[in-house]
């Protein structure tokens, strides 16, 4: 089985996925400094949301790039993935809309912390298809950052009923310790090369 | 003729027709329970199309991985399953926005039984160009699936003016049966890889 | 210059203008055989334009597949059709809004006939950058389609103030004598092997 | 690290953000020469638009032709730059619906500035990524074009204060020069083949 459709699908996706978000930024109809202002709250979730795809992007693309072997389980294990990144569109939006409003940042953690768990179970996936002693196992190693993330998320959501500016606090968090590349991978592979 | 564009082509349709029916996952005005929760027939409509895209996509998958030779009857047999994949967006917007009454969960159907119709012929054409000796003609075998799924839709359609849900159980259950993927092309190959 | 991300981008660029004219297909508030039945010249006219646009892609394919240098002129021509063909989306939604109106009638021409002579455009700097004895250059010969195809639709474009289901006629004439894929050049790479 | 997967993501998110801006191009609810004209100024800025986001692929094709090693900071400079792209399409939809307006005029040149900054920090990084002694590095030469483009940004910026008819000319003016593909690299490729 190639590797490279399933690159392809879903760097469509998230391709698709980053830039329809862009559309919940809705043009104003008047040229004013205010209406532009106005817009503030969906920007900034436009530039988190940019951020977490980004980072998935990468990430995934790190991953592929140490697989070799990708089974029927892997392909859905990648689907599942796509099909919780696809929702950051609607969940940004709502956020923003609403101008981060407690139930609507909360949800925004709830999916994010959906991709997280569908990441990290096609991450098993993958080394369950490409034995334990291949270049990824060995390159995932502790994945402290893979573990911390869904707790981060997890401390996020109730907190988005106290202050939802702390969940926010913590999603940006989470996206500054992930801005890193994963370099573990790609020292093994260097060093192995 | 290379089958690498007719893979990237039809990646970026079902790639843009997964993301953008999103979209009709519309973005509530207000933050409360109650705005999220009149979401969910739409929600669940679309959790059910982008399973059908997603397998739709794997088996394409699975097939053009088995295929040697694509002839230009194959392009056009591809258009046209595409075509029927294109208005997914739309049957699942329409059911979603109008709870799962029966007309729209008919004309649901209605698609996925011409998406079925059209990539058995695709599935034809591609034997067709490759030879009843290839290894996805022995690999396809009998096709119980394939043949039961239009069955399946041909039965849901009229049942969708007794009882929707009733339907919508078929649809689900033909989406079960396929989870499991094309074994048999994955077999073919690797015994005689 | 490779072919690669040429055929890469304007796939993309395809992918994504036949998906999205179907968000001209309005979803419905409700589910009646009527609010079905209004939608029928939208979805005419999204029919037209996808098998128009799929007509595109496949020639597209055949070309660049005889393709052997890219040079910077060709990657401008091809962006000038990727700008027709992404106007095709707002001239089928006018179209179709308007029930095959005149003037939006006439426009869809206009845009055809824009493509049509951006298409032989391009094929004139491929031609060019790869020699009058490329299997392309023999392959296209007299090219009676592409000569045919904008006189079709300069007289259309007049008729669809007579009347427009002319104008229809005669695109959909076009469009039946191009389904027919380019077997010249098909036909050409298999002799020439 | 390959760079294939940086390529597709990135054709995919410009092929995305230059197909979605025809959805600014509203489709008007009459048949009429006033209705049509009406979209004139979305028109011309999407045609600006459309121009200006050809550049930045066909510089981007051009500026990966030449490069043999991306580095993790390589991705994150290139989903900096297509963050700035992305917005284009909003940006152009407040100009056009505004009629060229002062405020939004000022607002695409800011985008188109920062792209602009976005781009040369992209190929600073790869220009690292591939030695002072690469053929990319010594193709790049003086970039005056890369120099020039950020000051007519600056200048145009405050300018649509004045008059943004001076501004539009600025940009237009620095897509025409830009039209010229770059033909350095073009060059140094071919001379060193």
């Amino acid at each position: 089985m190639g590797k490279g459709r399933l690159e392809a699908f879903s760097d469509g996706v998230l391709a698709v996925a980053i830039t329809i978000m862009v559309l919940e930024l809705k043009v104003p109809h008047d040229a004013s400094v205010a209406a532009l202002l106005q817009l503030w709250p969906v920007f900034l979730s436009y530039v988190l949301s940019f951020i977490y795809i980004g980072i998935y992007w990468n990430n995934h693309h790190h991953m592929l790039h140490a697989t070799h072997h990708v089974s029927g389980g892997v392909l859905w294990a990648n689907l599942h993935l796509l099909f919780w990144l696809s929702l950051i569109p609607f969940t940004t939006g709502w956020m923003g809309e609403n101008h981060f409003a407690s139930l609507p940042t909360a949800l925004y953690g709830g999916v994010l912390l959906m991709a997280a768990i569908s990441y990290w179970m096609l991450q098993q996936r993958i080394v369950a298809a490409n034995g334990a002693q291949s270049v990824l196992a060995r390159a995932i190693g502790t994945d402290w950052k893979g573990k911390l993330s869904p707790l981060a998320y997890l401390t996020a959501i109730p907190l988005a009923f106290v202050n939802p500016w702390f969940s926010c606090a913590l999603y940006a968090a989470v996206a500054v310790i992930w801005l890193v590349p994963d370099r573990r991978i790609e020292r093994r592979l260097a060093s192995e090369g």
